[in-house]
């Protein structure tokens, strides 16, 4: 029985695993928080029909307040219980159509690397800064981050032609974020990794993409939920039946 | 004969590299152009000593529009000529002692993770893609990002006890930075690769470091000057006798 709470509900992969978890026996998943960064009639639908055991959570992941906010909500709701495991889901992906030397460091400007890293790494950084506390007080002292493959610096030549630098640059400072985070807590007993989704037909994967949703995130809650201490600081990667792709072997770096 | 740009050179390996790129013959080094923040007596005498040679430029790697001036001087210098080789050296380190999820985001704050991007791998990019037009007309076309073994996520493990995680996480993104440039730029014949100079006793190192910095340097620019197109995208390590760490073998990423 653990508590769980993931960010960037809103749709694609983050609300499917949502979904997915609300799914599960109560016996094996107790409480689900949803955290967004707004408002969502499909959310709080699926909150009402689940009267204290999902909770929607409003929460930026690039405010800090917000996330103070956010925390403060979790914690009241816990009733002194720890926070069992946290899904660093929230991510952008932005395409540079024209090429790297054009990612630009104007503020909403869709190719920003500078943005990549406030939402996808440092984002993820202040998230699970926050909730810490929450989580050395859970028993299953879990923390997820969903990176990609893309990420991989390693691989980066097969993945030559997908033209999202700023992304993919983010998800290797994410890897690494997230392999300094399970060497700084691992003598607590944290587990804390990385995972691939796999490259999902989503509003961020694009209708071109290998998998469903629902595949990946199935693919990806199994292991988040099979995964023990002997995952930390890994760079999981999913598996799904006949897709060389996705063979479950953990990625290269 | 080659022109040279190296950033960050008011101290440290930069300052090193600079003063070994200037004692290499005219034949080899043609022009070298040091950028440092600010003034220094020391990089003004040696321009002295060396007019038509050496030039010191004002670049603050975090600011776009001193980049662009800086380019601008440089572009003038040069006389209708390219550059040569960009060594992207300008880098801070700050430790963090009370550990990972004590990094801040306060600007100024001396273990910033915000910080550490904004000047490792938003500055780099920013320079890189601003001399980019001056180097697509050099005839070498190499770029030189110095990075650390410390920011080699396969190798964390072995650097856990060192308290830099946000320089460590800054270095394996601009690692990624550096294979996503060689890989945009392969086909114009372009030379994109990273270093780790080795541990070496700066001020950025400390004095418990192993190499002196004239060792590092040394073998830093033999590997800079060696380098070719086979060199394209890699993170290359210097070469020390009698130092395992330092094999002149490929880090992992």
């Amino acid at each position: 029985m653990a508590s769980y709470l993931i960010t960037g509900t809103l749709r694609g992969l983050g609300l499917t695993l949502f979904k997915q978890l609300v799914s599960r026996p109560s016996s094996e998943v107790s409480i689900i928080f949803a955290t967004a960064r707004s408002e969502s009639k499909a959310l709080t639908e699926l909150a009402e029909r689940n009267p204290g055991r999902i909770f929607i959570v409003q929460l930026e992941a690039k405010s800090e307040s917000s996330i103070k906010d956010a925390v403060k909500v979790v914690e009241e709701k816990l009733g002194g219980k720890g926070l069992d495991v946290l899904i660093n889901n929230a991510a952008i992906s932005y395409h540079t159509p024209a090429g790297i030397a054009t990612m630009d460091l104007m503020k909403n400007a869709r190719d920003d690397l500078d943005e990549h890293l406030v939402v996808n790494v440092i984002g993820v950084h202040m998230v699970t800064r926050a909730f810490l506390p929450l989580l050395q007080r859970g028993n299953s002292k879990k923390i997820v981050n969903i990176t990609s493959t893309l990420g991989s610096i390693t691989r980066a030549h097969f993945f030559k032609l997908v033209d999202t630098p700023g992304y993919k640059i983010s998800k290797s400072a994410l890897n690494s974020l997230t392999m300094q985070y399970s060497l700084a807590y691992e003598e607590e007993r944290f587990t804390i990794f990385c995972i691939s989704p796999g490259w999902l037909r989503t509003d961020l994967g694009g209708q071109h993409a290998d998998l469903d949703v629902e595949v990946g995130a199935k693919a990806t809650l199994e292991k988040i939920v099979g995964a023990g201490k002997e995952q930390n600081g890994r760079f999981l990667n999913i598996y799904v039946e006949g897709y060389p792709l996705y063979s479950g072997e953990d990625c290269a770096w």
